[in-house]
């Protein structure tokens, strides 16, 4: 384990605190995942990156990192109580199986693209029916739910009552919710309390996702997975539940109720939660138009941008500012952070030519060091990655200002030169996770050739017999072969 | 719908049959799929990539396929009882979940580069415990298992006798079964006969993967996930039940008869299983060394390859064996397979040049009709690839003719070669699943650029300013920039 004075922000207790593990070296996170019945959406891949960050933070840090990560492949209500699943299902006239299975896909080929690493396990809600029926029964034996009509609903006024706890999260207070009219959920009637919410649904006749259960044949209400796959996969109790703000209430408020209501414990010591992304300034938006989805960023198929970005490009902007406050997606903030990209990149590439002789401590080793030292401290607090951009980007005022020579090289010590390149490469490469990206070498392969051939008739025109039998060699090294024709030349692969 | 005369092998018959789906229009395909507790052998490949061709043939043919592979990530019973995922995690010191995920996303991956399509639904039999549960009610109440100490075991032979249909997949005899002493189950004094097999069994204190059930916290049999999960995705009777030969018995024997036991209905009607990948004429074994895994394939990192394939190489090497044949990898048919790979791609290439004005029959148009009606009938004959490739590579010897001028493009009319393009293209790439593979163009790239870095210095050293130009302005075109430093020039994108 690497020496550390990491702080995270806590929602829970709405401060930094210190962090520290439940079990020493061991670091437990459950993140919550897609909703796997339509496309991922850009925002989410914000909160991905982001906790791709903290897990590779961690990792870096020397823990053992377990990253839990869920699938929803069930169980999220909607307005007239249908499961979404099941209507995407219907829509695309597919099993929901076949539509979890699709955009399951789809997601993890978008987060392949952005270069987030797999989680440690990724569980699916359908995987995970035992599970959930077994939390229900823990809850009901609690007294903090109720059977009605084949449904089992969360007692939230009795377990407010009783534990105080309902509320703590997202600063809700219990009496707001009991004055709520507003009630989304289907057979509101069987409820008690509109702050009531289903652990257990039974389902209807038209419900095609269903499963035997002690109380009816139905499905796991959507709160639900989280605690009971947390709980199996990281212990009743862990270090980190992290998720976008928008679940901070009713779905993480939910699942610590859940938790406290089973296992009388609170499940996460540390809760983040990541901020919106925003599009021009306002929140995106299907209705107003005012959305990208991933795709239609990376290739510029929008008419919100000025041409496609690259994923290590999204990837970057998104790091430039932190996971708590808003980031702002507009065509000029993506065009800034494509050129800081390259110049973040075009500094590692010159770093392996850089070399020193002088070994004593100099000015510039001094102020080498503290940038890094000052990264370090960028990451150690609550993982401001924009704070830690911005010192990378003195380092790389640096080392263009060696490269370039307007720097004496010998004023850098090779210590200060390897350290350099270290943190250079950790933090570019392993704690951001960005990667070198040269654009299309396709394309950029016959681009060369077709110039290659140029050159190569221009010297069989001047008779320069040398250049073109140096031509001949280099290609056939390079396994290419030109093919003269009637028509001109053209290349190949050998 | 295609109009086809479709026969296919089957496996429980031992005959060729026309193949009629019992959904007009619809098949429903099962294969079962690879255990996640190790990376994916070879072999395994061989048979996920013959199943590929089925279900891109099935595609083609018109048929709306739902095709379901499932990946096992419980319930192997090893020799010493123990079950392999909790054997596999404890030998990594990780949690069973996590060793799944690992190994599912090498896979995964394995099948990317392999250009094989995923399967429409990919059930993890960890995620269908409910529904193996449920199907052991369905034997146990049928009357063909017993229990025995919190284990359930279906019961072979009085399964055999009542129904006469144990055996005529595998052609095992009934009685040489009850001859069988050796016995690789655990608890093996619980059954009533040897040839009996779990389909639920109790855990043991140190087992860490179970699941509570009316008998005993156990978990499912290895065969039963299967039987479950086809009959949840496919229904209780489908079209095709597919895997490797070495499955047939006892796994897909004990499949049958658990279907049999719980719905009375055979579950598919077509049984196709594939045949091994040898290496150098013999069986691949590890104890031997005589094996090669995916990787070493591609990577040439084995004594038992002169150098690395690439994935379509292999992908091509093992579609010129028929799928019931035994498929014999060795370092000669691997380069064979690489030179006939790259005449295909290259005949493709060549194909877009070609042109032609005649409009009245030619011999030759009939025999590009009469060499493309062949293919079809070579798929259509139990997707018979290697017949198939032998078809294409008649029509790459017309193209090169046509294309070296040795026949006459006038001879070829354009309705034939307009036939010759897309039935090339459908059946490389739709069917064969191929894919255009121009090696590594990031080395390309730098080579060309080294080159190019050497005509300019010839250039500028014999003051040739207009090929210096030309080289500076192609590669601005080409976003590419050549800078000049002390110790020679190097080249970034800009």
């Amino acid at each position: 384990m690497r020496d550390h004075n990491l702080t995270v922000y806590n929602s829970l207790t709405r401060q930094k605190e210190k962090f520290e593990t439940l079990h020493p070296g061991f670091a437990g996170m459950y993140v919550c995942g897609p909703t796997v019945y339509n496309d991922v959406h850009l925002g989410n891949c914000r909160t991905f990156i982001s906790f791709d960050i903290i897990y590779r933070y961690l990792k870096f840090l020397g823990y053992t990192v377990r990253y839990v990560r869920n699938i929803t492949d069930v169980g999220h209500l909607l307005d007239d109580g249908e499961d979404r699943m099941s209507k995407g299902a219907r829509l695309d006239n597919l099993e929901p199986m076949e539509v979890a299975q699709k955009y399951t896909l789809g997601f993890h080929q978008v987060m392949r693209l952005f270069n987030t690493l797999p989680p440690s396990i990724e569980p699916r809600a359908t995987g995970h029916i035992i599970e959930q029926i077994e939390m229900v029964k823990k809850i009901l034996d609690n007294g903090f739910a109720y059977e009605a009509n084949g449904s089992v609903y969360f007692d939230t006024i009795k377990f407010a009552k009783e534990t105080g706890e309902y509320g703590k999260l997202s600063g809700r207070v219990i009496e707001e919710l009991l004055s709520e009219t507003r009630d989304n959920l289907k057979n509101q009637d069987e409820k008690r309390n509109p702050a009531d919410f289903a652990i257990w649904m039974k389902a209807s006749d038209e419900h095609i996702m269903r499963w035997p259960s002690p109380w009816s044949i139905g499905f796991p209400g959507w709160h639900l997975e989280c605690s009971a796959m947390s709980t199996k996969y990281l212990g009743e109790q862990f270090d980190i539940h992290g998720g976008g703000n928008d679940l901070k209430f009713p779905h993480h408020e939910n699942e610590v109720a859940q938790n406290l209501g089973a296992c009388n414990v609170h499940p996460a010591r540390y809760w983040l939660h990541t901020n919106m992304l925003l599009m021009n300034g306002k929140k995106m938006s299907k209705s107003d138009g005012n959305t990208i989805s991933p795709y239609e960023l990376l290739t510029g198929n929008s008419s919100h941008v000025s041409k496609g970005y690259s994923p290590m490009v999204v990837r970057f902007f998104m790091l430039q500012s932190h996971y708590r406050s808003t980031n702002d997606l507009t065509d000029d903030a993506l065009q800034a952070a494509e050129k800081g990209y390259k110049r973040l990149m075009e500094a590692y590439k010159s770093l392996d030519s850089l070399t020193s002789n002088q070994t004593i401590n100099s000015e510039l080793d001094e102020k080498v060091s503290s940038i890094i030292q000052g990264a370090w401290d960028d990451m150690d607090d609550d993982f401001n990655t924009p704070r830690a951009i911005a010192r990378l980007f003195e380092l790389v005022t640096i080392i263009n200002s060696l490269k370039e020579g307007q720097t004496s090289l010998d004023k850098i010590s090779q210590n200060s030169l390897k350290e350099l390149k270290e943190a250079f490469n950790i933090i570019i490469f392993d704690i951001l996770g960005l990667k070198v990206e040269d654009g299309s070498n396709d394309e950029s392969v016959d681009g060369l050739m077709q110039l290659i051939i140029e050159l190569r008739q221009i010297a069989r025109s001047n008779k320069d017999w040398p250049t073109a039998d140096k031509i001949r060699d280099s290609l056939n090294e390079l396994k290419i072969q030109i093919k003269d024709g009637k028509d001109g030349s053209t290349w190949t692969y050998l």
